[in-house]
C-alpha cells in the first residue's frame, strides 16, 4: 500500500478517509488519550462501507430497517464518531468531537449506546460487539419471517479487531451465526497484526480464514486500504448465502511514523508524529478543519439512505393501522395490555390450587400463558432445556428452515447467548431470555454486566439457584452468585418464593424497559406460600410482609426463594412458644431500595429482632439485617458459609444448618 | 461398531472397559443422579490410554513426573472413580464407589481436586479442564527447562466432551497451546455428537479438527472403541511436535437402550436398561462386583509404573542435596527464607523514600525483587503488559526457544489465562500471576471461582482498579467488582493504599498454599501512607488503624487502597475542626474477619460514628459500618452509586463526589 499512490489514484476516497484520520489524531490530541491507530487503520473499509454499502439515514437513525453497524473494536471510537459527525448525526457534533472523553460529552472513551442515539451498542470489552451481532442478526431473521422483507430486510456489519477475535466469546458468537447460517451478517476483520503487546504472533498463530470456515462461514479477503478491493468483497460477502468474514488487510496507524507498530495502538499525541502524518495525507488543515466539499461529500453519504427510508415508510403505512401499531409496540418494547390481565388470572389460579412445585417449573408455566400472547418474546437456553424449563409449547424452534421460530439451542454457550441476546434486545421488536444454571452466570457475567449498563431489559432464567441443586456439587451450586448479581448497578435479581412471585416477577421483568432481570429458580420444589389472591403485584416493592406476627412482634425473619418456606416453618415454631414473628419475604433487593423509607420502615420496624435466612453467602445481607441508619438491631444470618458439597438436597440444608430449626433457635440466642 | 464382534476379538480389553461401564451404571443406579452416558462412551479410550500410554503409578498420586490425567467433561465422573478404583487408588475404595455423590464421600458428582489426590483438577464447569491442561503443559515445559528431561519429562492427556469444545474458552486454550507448540498436550476428544439438549447438531457444525488445525495442532482420529486404533492414534499424537486432537468417534451411552441418545446422557437408572446393557456386555455380575481376574488386570495397570517411578526416584537423588531441595521446596510451594527479609528492607526503603506512585507500579517494584529470589513466580498479562506491570527484568519472555522463559503472552485471554494458571498451580514447581483490568475479572470469573474453590494460590494481578482509571469509561471501570470477588468464599482480596501494603500483599500472596489473592491496583500516583517503617505485616491483620484521632475519638474512617489517602486528607481536615478522627486502612477484608473479635472491637470500636470511603458500590460495606453485633453505630459512606463514566480520573473523583471534602461532611452531618 503506497499512500501517495493512493492518493493520487483516488483522490475523493482519500480525502474523505484522511477527514476520518485527521479527526482522530486531533481529538486523542486534545483528549491526551485515546486510541488513533485503529481508526487509521481502518478509515478505508469504513468509508467504502459508509459509501457504498451501509444503508442508513444520518438524520434518522432509528429507522427500524437500517443496517447495523457495530464497533467491536470500541477503542477505535473516534472512528464511529468521525462517520457520525461527517454524515450529518445530529448528535455528534464538532463540539463533541473536540470534547472527546470528557465529562458530559456523547463522545465516551469507548461507543456507549445510551449517549448516543446512532450508536447501536455499547463496546469496549472485547468480543462483545461481535457475539451482540449475531444477536442482531437473529432478531432481524425472526422479524423478517414474520413481517416479511418489505418491512425487515437488512444486514449488520461488524468491525472487529485481534482483540476479538481472541477473547473466548468470538469463538461461541461464530459457532452460532454458522450453524443458524446469519447470511447477512458480515464481519470485516481489522486485521493489522498488531495488539498492545506487540505483534499478533507473540499471542498467536491462528488461521483465522480457516477458524471461520471450520464453522460455516464464506470468507473473503481484501487490500484495507484499497477502495475497489474493498468494495468487492463486500459485495461478495453481501452475496453468500452464509456469515461473511472479510479479512482486512490494514495497516494500524497508518501514515504514521507509528504505522504498524503497538505504539501505533494506543494514543498518538506527539506534534511531530501528527504533522508528519497529516503532511502524508496531503492534508494542510488546522486541527478538527474538514474543508467544507470533504464534508459535503460526506453528508451526501449521510443522505443517501433517505429515499430508501422515505419508500420503506411508505410501505411500512401501507400496513394495516393495527399491524403498524403492533410492530410499533414491539418496536417499542411496550408489553401487549393482555399481560397484566393474563398474569392476575395465573396468580388466582396458583393461589387456589397452591402447587407444591420448583419454582423453575413455576417459571415454565408463567412462560406458557405469556409467550402465546407476546410474540417478542424469543428464548432459549445453553443446552439445559429441560433443567431450565424454558421451551414452552407454542415457541418453535428457530432454524434455517424455520425462522419464524422464537426458541434457540444456544448449545453450551452462556456467554455467547448472553451477548446474542444484548443484541436481540438492542435490536428492538424482540424480547429475550435465556436459560442456564445460576452458577454458570460467572460465564455470562461480561454480557450480563453489559445488559445493565446498556439498559437493556434481557431476562436470564438462572435455575438450581443454591445448594438445593444437590449432587452435582460445589461447582454447580451457587453460594455468591446473589451477591455478585445484587452488586451490580441496573439488575434486578428476583428470587421468587412459588408460583404466584413467580408470576409477578416475571410481569416485572417483560415490562422493565432499561433494566435486565435475573430470575433466580429453584431445582427442588416449593410449596406455595402466597395461598390468599392478590391481584396487586407485591413483588414489584420487593419485599413485603408475608405473615405477620401473632401476638406481640418479637422477631423478623427476612427470606427469599427457597428460603421464605423455611421462614415460615420457623414462624410456626416460634409462635408456639409464644414469640411473635413477622415473616418478609423480599423476592428483589433492588425494588425494594427504591420503594420510600416509609415503607420500608413499615416492612422491617425498629425493635424486633431479626434472623435472614438465605442459602447462599450472607455478603451483602447486612444492608438490611443493620436495620435504616443504623438503628441497632440485634440480628443474624442463617445460610452458607463457604461452598457447598455434593450430596441429595435435603441432606445439604441439614448439614449446613439451614433448616427452620436453626432459624428459630437463632431468634430464641437473640432474645435471651 | 459392533460390541458381539470386539467381545470376540478383544475379550482382555473388552472386560477390563466393561467394568468401567458396569460400575458406572451401579453407581448412578444407587445414587439415582449423575451421568451414565460418558464413561460408557469413553471407557474404551481410557482403558486403552491407562493400559498402554498414561504415565502413572497408583500407589504413589502425587509422584512429581506422572503423567496428568484430566477429565475435562467433569460430569463423566463416574470414568475417573472407577479408573482410580479399579487401577487400585487408596482413597477410591468400593465403598467410595457405593457412596457415589453421598454427603462425605470422595466420590462428589463432579471430580474435587481437594477431596481426591489423585485428582489433578476438578472439572465440571465446561472447559475449566482443556484450559487447565494448558497451563499444566506449560508447567511442565518450563519445568523441563529448568531440570532438564531425566527429573521433568511427562505427558498431559485431556478428555473433552463437545461441551468442552462449544465453551469459548477453549478455543483460548487452543489458540493458546498452538502457539505455543505445547506438543506434550494431548487432547481427546469424546466425539459422540450428543449433548443435553439433543444432537450437537442442533447447535453446531464446527469442523472441529478444522479449527483446532487452525491454531497449529496436529489432529487424529480413531474408533473410539477399537483398542488398536485407539492406541495407533494416541501414538501418533505423542510423537507429534505440536499438540495433538485426537478425535475418538464414541457412542455415548454405549449398548444400553439409551445409546446415542441425549437420554443417555443423564442418569440411566431403569432396572430393566440396566440389565439389558450389561447383558450386551456379557457380565453377569451383581452390583458393583468386579470379577477377580478384571480387577488384577487392572491392578496391574496400576502398578505398570511403579517401576518409572523408582528409576525416576534414583535420577532424583542424583541431584545434590540442595537441588533435591530446592526442587522439594518449590513443588511444595514453600516460599525461600529470604522472602520474608527481601520484603522488609523493601519496606524500610519505601518508607524513607515515600514515593508517590501507582500501586501498579508498586506491584512492579515488588515483582523486580521477588522474582530473582523465586524462580518458581511465572508472570503474564492478558495484552496488557505495560499497564499491568507485571514484566520484571530477569523473567525472560517464555517461548517455544525460550522454553526457560517466565513471562507469557497470553493474549487478550483472561479466561485461557486465568485457567491456565489454575493448571500450572495444580502441577506444582510454579506459581503464577496474571494481570489483566480489573474489569475483566468479569471474562476471568469462572475460573477466578475454581481458583477459590480447588484452593490454588494463583495471584490475580487486577490494575485500573476504579474510576480513577478515567477516560476509558464505564465499561472499564470496576465498581461492583471489590464486592463480587469479596463475596467468593476463600479468596482474599487485596486493595493496598500504597507501595509499603502492597509489598505486604505479595507477601501474603506469595505465602498463601491454599487461598487465591486478587491485587486491585491503582492506574493512578498515590502517595505513600505508611511513612514509619513497621517490620511487622500490618495487612496481615486485614484492618489495622493507620492515623489515629488527636484528642476524644468521635469518627472512624474506613478506606481501601486509593482512597485511603482521601480519608487521611479528610481526617487533617476534621482535626482542623476539632473533630477526633481515626482512619482505619481496610486491604484485606477477609483477612480482618478472620482476626479475634477483640482485635476487630480494637480497631473498630464502638462510639464513633463510621464513615466508609471506596470508589466502588457500597454492598458489603454494610457488614463494616453496622458494627460487630449490630452495636449502633451512625454511619455513611462514600462512593459509587451506579456505573462511572468517560472524563479524566480527577474529574470523575469530584464529579461521584468521593473527595476528603465530601467525606469530613459526611462526618459532621452524622455528627450534628
Amino acid at each position: 500500500m503506497d499512500i501517495a499512490d493512493l492518493r493520487k489514484t483516488h483522490p475523493d476516497h482519500w480525502n474523505k478517509a484522511a477527514a476520518i484520520r485527521a479527526l482522530t489524531l486531533d481529538a486523542v490530541k486534545e483528549a491526551n488519550s485515546g486510541h488513533s491507530g485503529m481508526p487509521m487503520g481502518m478509515a478505508d473499509v469504513a468509508t467504502v462501507l459508509y459509501e457504498k454499502h451501509l444503508k442508513f439515514d444520518a438524520k434518522n437513525p432509528t429507522w427500524p430497517d437500517r443496517d447495523r453497524f457495530i464497533l467491536s473494536a470500541g477503542h477505535g471510537s473516534m472512528l464511529i464518531y468521525s462517520l457520525l459527525y461527517l454524515t450529518g448525526d445530529a448528535e455528534i457534533t464538532l463540539d463533541q468531537i473536540r470534547n472527546f472523553r470528557q465529562w458530559g460529552a456523547k463522545t465516551a472513551g469507548h461507543p456507549e449506546n445510551f449517549l448516543v442515539t446512532a450508536i447501536e451498542t455499547t463496546t469496549g470489552p472485547l468480543g462483545q460487539g461481535i457475539a451482540n451481532a449475531v444477536g442482531f442478526a437473529l432478531a432481524e431473521e425472526v422479524l423478517r419471517a414474520r413481517w416479511g422483507k418489505k418491512i425487515v430486510d437488512h444486514h449488520t456489519y461488524v468491525i472487529a479487531g485481534d482483540g476479538c477475535l481472541m477473547e473466548g466469546v468470538s469463538q461461541e458468537a461464530i459457532a452460532l451465526a454458522g450453524r443458524q447460517k446469519l447470511s447477512k451478517l458480515i464481519v470485516m476483520w481489522d486485521n493489522n497484526g498488531i495488539t498492545i503487546d506487540g505483534k499478533v504472533a507473540l499471542s498467536d498463530i491462528t488461521d483465522q480464514q480457516a477458524r471461520f470456515k471450520a464453522s460455516g462461514w464464506s470468507v473473503f479477503e481484501c487490500d484495507g486500504h484499497d477502495p475497489e478491493d474493498i468494495d468487492r468483497a463486500i459485495t461478495a460477502a453481501k452475496a453468500a448465502d452464509t456469515p461473511s468474514m472479510i479479512d482486512c488487510r490494514t495497516h494500524i496507524a497508518l501514515g504514521s511514523s507509528a504505522q504498524d507498530t503497538s505504539k501505533g495502538h494506543g494514543a498518538l499525541t506527539d506534534d511531530q508524529l501528527i504533522a508528519d502524518a497529516k503532511e502524508a495525507y496531503g492534508w494542510p488543515y488546522g486541527p478538527f478543519e474538514v474543508p467544507g466539499d470533504v464534508k459535503s461529500q460526506w453528508e451526501a453519504i449521510g443522505s443517501r439512505g433517505a429515499e430508501a427510508r422515505a419508500d420503506w415508510q411508505q410501505r411500512f403505512e401501507k400496513l394495516s393501522a393495527s399491524k403498524q401499531g403492533e410492530f410499533e409496540r414491539m418496536m417499542s418494547g411496550d408489553t401487549p395490555k393482555r399481560l397484566a390481565s393474563t398474569i392476575k388470572a395465573l396468580k388466582k389460579q396458583m393461589s387456589e390450587t397452591a402447587p407444591k412445585v420448583a419454582t423453575r417449573k413455576s417459571s415454565e408455566m408463567v412462560l406458557e400463558v405469556i409467550n402465546p400472547i407476546m410474540p417478542e418474546t424469543f428464548g432459549g437456553s445453553a443446552d439445559l432445556t429441560g433443567s431450565n424449563n424454558t421451551l414452552t409449547g407454542d415457541l418453535g424452534v428457530h432454524d434455517i428452515d424455520n425462522r419464524a421460530g422464537r426458541y434457540l439451542y444456544y448449545g453450551i454457550r452462556e456467554h455467547g447467548m448472553s451477548s446474542a441476546m444484548n443484541g436481540m434486545a438492542l435490536h428492538g421488536g424482540v424480547r429475550p431470555y435465556g436459560g442456564t444454571f445460576m452458577t454458570f452466570a460467572d460465564y455470562a457475567r461480561p454480557a450480563m454486566r453489559l445488559s445493565a449498563l446498556m439498559r437493556q431489559p434481557v431476562t436470564y432464567v438462572m435455575t438450581h439457584d443454591s445448594i438445593g441443586l444437590g449432587e452435582d456439587g460445589p461447582t454447580h451450586q451457587p453460594v455468591e452468585h446473589l451477591a455478585m448479581l445484587r452488586a451490580t448497578p441496573n439488575m434486578n435479581v428476583f428470587r421468587p418464593a412459588d408460583t404466584i412471585e413467580t408470576a409477578e416477577a416475571w410481569e416485572l421483568a417483560l415490562t422493565s424497559k432499561s433494566t435486565p432481570a435475573v430470575m433466580a429458580l429453584s431445582r427442588q420444589g416449593l410449596p406455595t406460600v402466597r395461598k390468599e389472591h392478590k391481584t396487586k403485584n407485591l413483588t414489584a416493592q420487593g419485599a413485603y410482609v408475608l405473615a405477620d406476627a401473632e401476638g406481640k412482634r418479637m422477631a423478623i425473619l427476612m427470606a427469599t426463594g427457597s428460603e421464605v418456606s423455611v421462614a415460615l416453618e420457623a414462624r410456626e415454631m416460634l409462635h408456639a412458644e409464644g414469640i411473635g414473628t413477622r415473616v418478609v419475604s423480599m423476592p428483589c433487593w433492588e425494588l425494594f431500595a427504591q420503594q420510600d423509607e416509609s415503607y420500608r420502615k413499615r416492612v422491617l420496624p425498629a425493635g424486633p429482632v431479626r434472623v435472614a435466612v438465605e442459602a447462599g453467602v450472607r455478603f451483602g445481607w447486612d444492608q438490611w439485617l443493620s436495620g435504616e441508619r443504623g438503628r441497632a438491631n440485634k440480628s443474624a444470618f442463617v445460610g452458607m458459609e463457604g461452598f457447598g458439597a455434593s450430596a441429595p438436597a435435603e441432606t445439604l440444608f441439614e448439614k449446613f444448618g439451614i433448616t427452620a430449626e436453626a432459624v428459630a433457635d437463632s431468634v430464641k440466642a437473640l432474645l435471651s
